[in-house]
């Protein structure tokens, strides 16, 4: 069993090397018959997508599933289209392999370039949705990666039939190599591909905080994602009330279920009996649920027609609620605030509200998130938002690729050192030749061309 | 025990978030502190250094230490004008903290900056050498980033003495963070910082491949380095030889005990009985030992002056010698060439000679090392060389940093986007405003002072 995965993996790694050197006309070539595939299929796909609806159904019946899941599970023609355009936008992006992002002369005729370049095999886990498989697919071509996917057990016939007809269409592509997409079924084997980590080079999880933390706890391999989203709003005693109104209730209200929404409120003890409690207004008539320290709880405990407001515990500021409860705390000053997030916050976005620019410039600087936010919603850190076009996702690592991360995380680079016959030996002893080190405006293709 | 260590490592992690914020000259000024600190201290220095000597030698005559490890302990006068040196040399680099790496406008009023930050929480885990110490130090200070050091047992006396002064220089000046670098000593503490991902955002190991193998094996925390160096240079049928010469007896010669040091020749069979029993030669004379594969084997047999060669085994394709000893094989072509270095290199640096252009290209696009030399020797593969300054390690992870790493490797990037009580609901639903998504030419700083 482990060992037909094993040949899946080694297969697929052994692709990695064809993909990294495939062209960019050939790439998009195959890019344009994956499109066309699901376009040609869509009955067949809707079928598919039909059979994992009516097992899910059962499920739910059996209170095995919930409708949310039921939700994401479902295919239909608008989202077939979807899937389309997707990878059709795919195609207008530039190709990211091959490109000299430095040049340094180390010596007359002796030049170095740092090329980019795929990072070879990717791991794709995720859960219900079926259309991860295209958008990922469509990433990984184009930046040359290879790529294993891991889907969950409930879409096993949508994503096998979506699956298939793009792999055929990218492998019937002339120039393109087969083997590098796979695509992995049974429950079992996410433990063994976690485990391959002599083979794979990084992994994306798609899921549930739980389901990336149990990858991040069990591979040795990078893993590209966020385990939490705990995001903090906090409203400066020199903040414009007016933008601290839309950016709190936009950061919380507008779309609760996700990373990036405000999970926790922190008030400058200045201003917080005028701004609370209209805030909290705002905040009750939108159905959220507030979690006080005592502070701001006593601030509301005067005001008689707020539904919910309760006594927030310690725990609630290490809670990502993903849902319509907020916790609210009033700090003495920003210092405080700033001390908060880094203890309690998960890294991945904050923001303050502030007319002084000096508190601006060290919120920013002793913020230790990949997005700060200074007078805007926490809602905005997200990839298509911040231009990537399309979003490998969101990591609060500290390596590699941070944030929001769109295909530019799914590539990395190497030296390409261009020489004519050169030693070592020359620039060593006493005698020893100097290094120019400098900086070339030219690219690698020149170079290796020319001679 | 344990638990005084994590107090320390919290230390260093909480200064972490200020030692971010600290200005160029004051960290600038901290430097030239280290520096003269160590100049002002050679006798104290050399003093402690007599200790650890003293000991080592010792083990040495119970034969528990080798005179390599002696030699690598020792810190003599002109060393510590190195150490001083290096520390100046870091002065001199630009401060690579709070750079606008890239700057978007969303819309008009809302701009989103890539800046440069450092990583944060570094641990350093050395074998003997003391003068890793003020080497990673500076480097570390400069780039913003806190500091745990834990070096051997064997330089005991020499890194305290020496930690001191540095750590005593920095915290003493003006407007520097306390706690930001700290020094374990006792030898059970490695397993215990390797445990400490929850704090410690990256490793650098400095020692023998073992050292840094196990590391990689024990830790959850990325590891910046690698493990094995089994460089290759393959030799084409359309090589020019008077290179191939120069660059094969370089890349295995000229000093083999490092990591990028050639262990494996490869050439192609069509020049091989041209070219080998020159080369051959050439080896024998500088005291090569060389183990060749049947073929090869075959061709050198008949030279009856050779001192040593030798049949090699298959594991010989995957040891690396660090030694003057030299694997050889005949390959039928590029192609094959390139499967045996994907197989059974490392991924650190490997070379082709060949004079044919789409070679060139094809051998770059398809060895999958963090170097790929052309016409010119494995051994420029080198910080120093590459024009880095200093270097950190070599890396040949594909994660973050790869090749050769400079301070570069120590930093990571933050997005602060700057808006004016911005919401995301504006640009969600039927009416929503559209993203502008337009490059800016402009620094973070200006966004941020002037509003």
């Amino acid at each position: 069993m482990v060992l037909e995965i094993e040949e899946k993996v080694i297969e697929a790694k052994k692709a990695s090397i064809i993909l990294a050197s495939v062209s960019t006309d050939t790439k998009n070539e195959a890019l344009e018959a994956m499109a066309q595939a699901l376009d040609d299929n869509r009955d067949k796909i809707l079928e598919a997508n039909q059979k994992d609806i009516e097992a899910a159904e059962k499920l739910k019946r059996k209170g095995e599933l919930s409708q949310a899941l039921v939700d994401r599970l479902k295919v239909s023609d608008s989202k077939i289209s979807g899937m389309i355009d997707g990878i059709r936008d795919v195609i207008k992006l530039e190709d990211p392999v091959g490109k000299t992002i430095d040049a340094l002369e180390l010596d007359q005729g002796l030049e170095l370039y740092q090329v980019s370049c795929p990072i070879g095999l990717i791991g794709v886990i995720f859960e219900a949705r079926p259309d991860v498989v295209p958008q990922v697919m469509s990433l990984c071509l184009k930046s040359g990666n290879a790529t294993i996917f891991k889907g969950g057990s409930e879409a096993l016939n949508s994503n096998r039939v979506i699956f298939d007809l793009l792999n055929e269409a990218a492998e019937s592509t002339k120039g393109m190599t087969s083997g590098a997409f796979q695509l992995m079924e049974t429950r079992e084997e996410v433990n063994d591909i976690l485990s391959m980590d002599a083979y794979i080079d990084l992994l994306i999880p798609r899921g549930s905080n739980a389901f990336v933390k149990y990858m991040q706890d069990n591979t040795k391999i990078p893993v590209l994602g966020h385990a939490d989203g705990i995001c903090h709003v906090y409203v400066d005693d020199e903040a414009d009330l007016s933008k601290a109104y839309e950016v709190c209730f936009d950061s919380k209200v507008q779309y609760p279920a996700v990373c990036n929404a405000m999970e926790t409120l922190l008030i400058n003890a200045e201003i917080a009996e005028k701004f609370l409690p209209k805030m909290a207004r705002m905040y009750d008539d939108a159905g959220v649920q507030m979690r006080c320290d005592e502070t701001s709880f006593e601030i509301l405990g005067q005001i008689d027609f707020l539904k919910s407001i309760a006594r927030a515990i310690e725990d609630d500021w290490r809670t990502e609620y993903n849902d319509l409860t907020l916790s609210i705390k009033i700090v003495e000053s920003m210092d405080e605030a700033i001390e908060h997030i880094n203890n309690y916050g998960s890294h991945h976005t904050d923001a303050i509200i502030t007319e002084n620019d000096l508190k601006k410039k060290k919120f920013t600087e002793l913020i230790d998130s990949s997005s700060v936010m200074l007078n805007a919603s926490t809602r905005f850190a997200d990839g298509f938002r911040y231009g990537k076009g399309a979003e490998v996702g969101i990591s609060t690592n500290k390596i590699h690729a941070r944030g929001p991360v769109g295909m530019e995380g799914l590539l990395i680079y190497k030296y390409i050192l261009v020489g004519n016959g050169d030693k070592v030996a020359d620039y060593a002893g006493p005698d020893a030749k100097k290094f120019t080190h400098r900086k070339l405006n030219k690219k690698v293709g020149d170079a290796v061309s020319r001679k």
